[in-house]
């Protein structure tokens, strides 16, 4: 008899049994579930980040794409999980999959691309390897980061009543934004030092998928503001949930700093949006549009 | 004009191109070129070690090879590089690429294999990602591990003179020891704590496509002793050359340590094989035959 596929049972459901069954270590402070992997021995003055991501194309890009701008973003996506724990990026290895057929002009492009990136946000890329696939071109980046002891923003912390923001606008990356975005480690890493967030991810699925996942690793339910959603231009509150690619900071905020964020932020990033979008609740109060689950059937 | 392709140009000769235009950084000791990275600021009294590795469905295993031994293939290779630096392993990410009509029984069991030699040799499996895609299964594997600061044992440092030694037997390894092979951690960190190898590296594309690199990150030449291969019963001195995945230690050992290190090993390792293969030279003398080569043209 054969079992069920990974289209049918959905990513989510997937990933939570596996986790279940890894071996973890003393040193492992945070492991898979959350944006980033916390390591940190009792003695280290720095806990370490860690985080893979892979971009495959026909899923993540085209063919078409410009190979400088599938380095950018295969790097960039990395460095929003290291930006969404209030952390620095410190080293990355890539390993690319490629097919004998591709053009090494190509190659070079997705490096150069990944180069820059590195270079724009002070990464040492440090290593990685060439494989050859009989399938799709992909690029899997292992990236390190750090924070200082006991300083990172986890999923879980939020409480009802927390202000929920999100910064910057939502909804439809696929024309653009998703090539061209910029990982929010400055603004992570502020508000990590001002201690502001009780929680934080960065929003790649969507909306519709990460609240959920955010309110649920609180043990909350949340409420959605709609009428808030900061909307890109040409698109509405449905994409805004729904697109996904939007690598932006989704956290919550305890009400007695909510004043002070909403002062200091657009001082210290005036060209940055940061709008309030609703609040964690003690129980779930709607089911949103799912954002992009990998292995939903259609 | 269409550039060349990485199938005519060769992944040596791609990949060197590449590593010189990436950017590095002040912690960074070793970048790409040798079994891991390694990181360590000045005050550290470990350095980091940092590796990826990839398996890909039709290059590295079939779609009839049993999940478990997957899993434990995957995370083998990357700690046998571990192993070649005399380092200890300690953080795993997995990135698991799946076509979505994978039956989760095989994920189960890709999973159960990683977690299974993950105890085994002391790895927390700290999280990772699964994708779709439209390819084959792929696995890459991200692994961090240690040494005492200092204690690294490169592929370079080797000189002319210096034995050459290898561990195991080599060649027909595609038989059943590709899927098998125990990395020889022990025996690297044994190595490294005695300080015996002035290089090392590990076999994974086979001596005739390792020993001529290890030799030129030494700025050497090479003979090699072809009598003193230790082939794999059923193999024999072609094989043991070119057939790769053997995942051994090769090193270089200078003639003042070479009686102490015959005269050790087999006490402490009775059960694993050690072979003087040649020496290091001050020209070089022979080609081999080729290894493996993932994108050498047929």
């Amino acid at each position: 008899m054969k079992t069920p596929t990974v289209s049918q049972i959905g990513e989510d459901a997937l990933v939570s049994e596996i986790l279940a069954s890894l071996p973890g270590g003393p040193r492992v402070r945070v492991a898979a579930g959350d944006d980033c992997a916390v390591i940190g021995a009792a003695e280290d003055a720095r806990w370490t980040l860690l985080k893979t991501d892979c971009v495959i194309e026909g899923v993540h890009f085209t063919p078409e794409t410009a190979p400088e701008r599938i380095g950018r973003k295969a790097l960039g996506r990395a460095l929003s999980d290291i930006a969404a724990m209030g952390g620095t990026p410190a080293e990355a290895l890539i390993t690319l999959g490629l097919p004998g057929a591709t053009e090494v002009e190509k190659v070079r492009g997705i490096y150069a691309g990944l180069a820059e990136t590195a270079r724009q946000f002070d990464v040492a890329i440090v290593g990685g390897e060439t494989a050859r696939t009989p399938g799709p071109l992909f690029l899997s980046v292992a990236l390190t980061g750090w924070v200082n002891a006991g300083r990172c923003i986890l999923r879980s912390g939020g409480r009802p009543g927390d202000g929920l923001y999100v910064t910057g606008v939502l909804g439809g990356s696929l024309a653009a934004h998703h090539l061209e975005f910029t990982p929010r480690l400055e603004e992570g890493q502020w508000l990590a030092k001002k201690e502001i967030p009780r929680c934080m991810m960065d929003l790649s699925d969507g909306l519709g998928s990460d609240l959920p996942r955010l309110a649920r690793a609180c043990g909350c339910g949340f409420a959605l503001d709609r009428a808030a959603l900061p909307c890109r231009a040409g698109s509405d509150g449905a994409a805004a949930v729904s697109d996904g690619e939007d690598y932006e900071l989704l956290f919550a905020v305890p009400e007695t700093r909510a004043a002070e964020l909403e002062t200091a932020w657009p001082a210290r990033f005036p060209e940055v949006r940061l709008s309030r979008i609703g609040q964690l609740t003690d129980r779930e109060t709607e089911t949103l549009a799912h954002g992009f689950d990998h292995f939903a059937q259609p």
